[in-house]
């Protein structure tokens, strides 16, 4: 298959590209660096089923060549980080949604069709069921960076109906492993290594998360685009199980050896749209034959490990 | 209360800004008169409370002392033509999406905190369960209208969470009576009209629609706004009856006379994106004490009566 990847230089992205090499894909990446490691495509680049691009798909054009003839875009180009949607609602709005609309419109004017998307579990909003399925009531959002998502969501779905696409939408929670640049283990390592006393918490870190390991993330996609055929495939991505931020805390502590006073900011949430509970129904998606590999705990240690091997990843601003 | 109407010269707009006015409210409108007639306003513009600016809210911005001192944003602004998406998919995205992002950031800016916003029951795609209440399951989109109002809501729900603003969504179903502009009732009406012979009827005639008279759409709407209290105030707009769109070609023919020949163009959809059944759930604002005047087949007859005495309705592009 030839399939093009955006953001394809980042964490996920990256991540990606080197198993789609692996199983022999023709693979593009598109990216804008804005935010991404080079160092990320190391591998690939070697490889001679890879080409590389650099663009901005909120000004600029996805280059020609790269779009024609693809059987698939994987589109993960985007805003990630939920937490500062309140400081730079634009930042989400345009970076998500609008370039969501332009690759689209750049697949209906190339003829190519079939569009995997990374969207989120912060798309329920805070949901009343857990844990939550793919067809839970419909959610009010809480987050710019929720509402971005849900807008990509709703394109995507309005081009499979409207111009017989085929869209594979992942609701993922928060993914991990190597390559993770940015986080609450990012945070808490950095400020651990700055400061091995105290460490400060947001919230009162009762607040309850899922965590996914990124291979076991791209593994998911991959069956779910190798198996799922219907016009609309909406797939939850997590484990069967769900950590207190608390327990998070004591896990890096205890692999790191350090014991610090913790401190916390208070209240339920994190921060302004912080969801305070995150659990994810992935029955859909074991029905087809994916498993985890990881337990939350061990996704965490391995990211852990991974930041103290290559500091080069926090390093950048 | 000073209220600002975007969308105000339009069918929805001009009349909820009579009944504002007549109510005592300081109403300002802005319009860009793409699809709109002055002549809506004729009566406002009479009116010492009243103000007008003409702008393009995608370009431009919304002019300075219109939205200074609001209490209420009410944004109607959008293109309101579900059917020609596919035709135009960039006219969704930016009127309604974009729109709406740049109405929200200049209530922010402004310090305005309160929106009220005409969304669609298309956002439920074909739902699944019928009369369809507020928190259906989580819908797939199956029109770029309807994604594009899904956005619009997303954002403002994160708008008041993240900002504090307090929101009014309005699911309608399709809104007719007096000032229509546009719609089944007005196609069917041109067509007798050039020709009462025959009648072209898209899909199999089957589809089961709900409608609403534009009197009792903006009596909802300053019902919800005078009781609702939550920060997110979610309401389907209907009435609770559906007909089918042959039940309507009889009423119309009947009032206009006509026994044309009917031919249909098949299929369960008049369109691509066209819901075969819209029913909503309208039990959540009746329990705030509003009822509906009008039947389905009184509001059709009505809208049919002023398009026969105002014929300049349908005489623009």
């Amino acid at each position: 298959m030839k399939i093009l990847v955006t953001g394809g230089a980042g964490f996920i992205g990256s991540t990606l590209v080197d198993r789609l090499l692996e199983r022999g894909d023709q693979v593009s990446a598109v990216d804008n660096f804005s935010t991404r490691r080079r160092e990320f495509l190391a591998g690939a680049l070697k490889h001679s089923g890879f080409r590389l691009a650099e663009a901005d798909l909120l000004t600029g054009e996805i280059p020609a060549g790269l779009m024609q003839g693809c059987d698939l875009v994987v589109h993960l180009s985007a805003n990630a980080d939920v937490r500062f949607g309140t400081e730079r609602p634009a930042r989400d709005f345009e970076q998500n949604t609008t370039v969501t609309f332009r690759v689209l419109e750049a697949m209906r004017k190339n003829g190519v069709k079939r569009i995997a998307f990374s969207s989120t579990g912060s798309v329920y909003g805070e949901p009343s069921v857990f844990p939550t399925p793919e067809d839970a009531p419909f959610p009010v959002q809480t987050s710019l960076y929720g509402a971005s998502k849900v807008a990509c969501e709703s394109l995507i779905q309005a081009y499979c109906e409207g111009f017989g696409f085929q869209g594979y939408i992942f609701r993922f929670v928060s993914i991990l492993g190597e390559r993770y640049t940015h986080g609450h283990v990012c945070d808490f390592y950095k400020k651990l290594r700055a400061d091995p006393s105290r460490l400060r918490v947001l919230g009162d870190g009762r607040q309850r998360k899922s965590y996914l390991y990124v291979q076991d993330c791209v593994s998911a996609m991959l069956c779910a685009l190798d198996h799922a055929l219907d016009r609309v495939n909406i797939f939850n991505l997590g484990t069967d199980e769900h950590c207190e931020v608390n327990d998070s805390v004591r896990w890096i502590c205890e692999r790191l050896g350090a014991r610090p006073a913790l401190e916390y900011s208070g209240g339920k949430r994190g921060w302004v749209g912080d969801s305070p509970f995150i659990f994810l129904d992935c029955s859909k998606i074991r029905a087809m034959g994916w498993r985890p590999t990881l337990t939350i705990r061990e996704g965490i240690e391995k990211t852990l490990d991974y930041l103290v091997k290559n500091p080069f990843v926090m390093e950048r601003d």
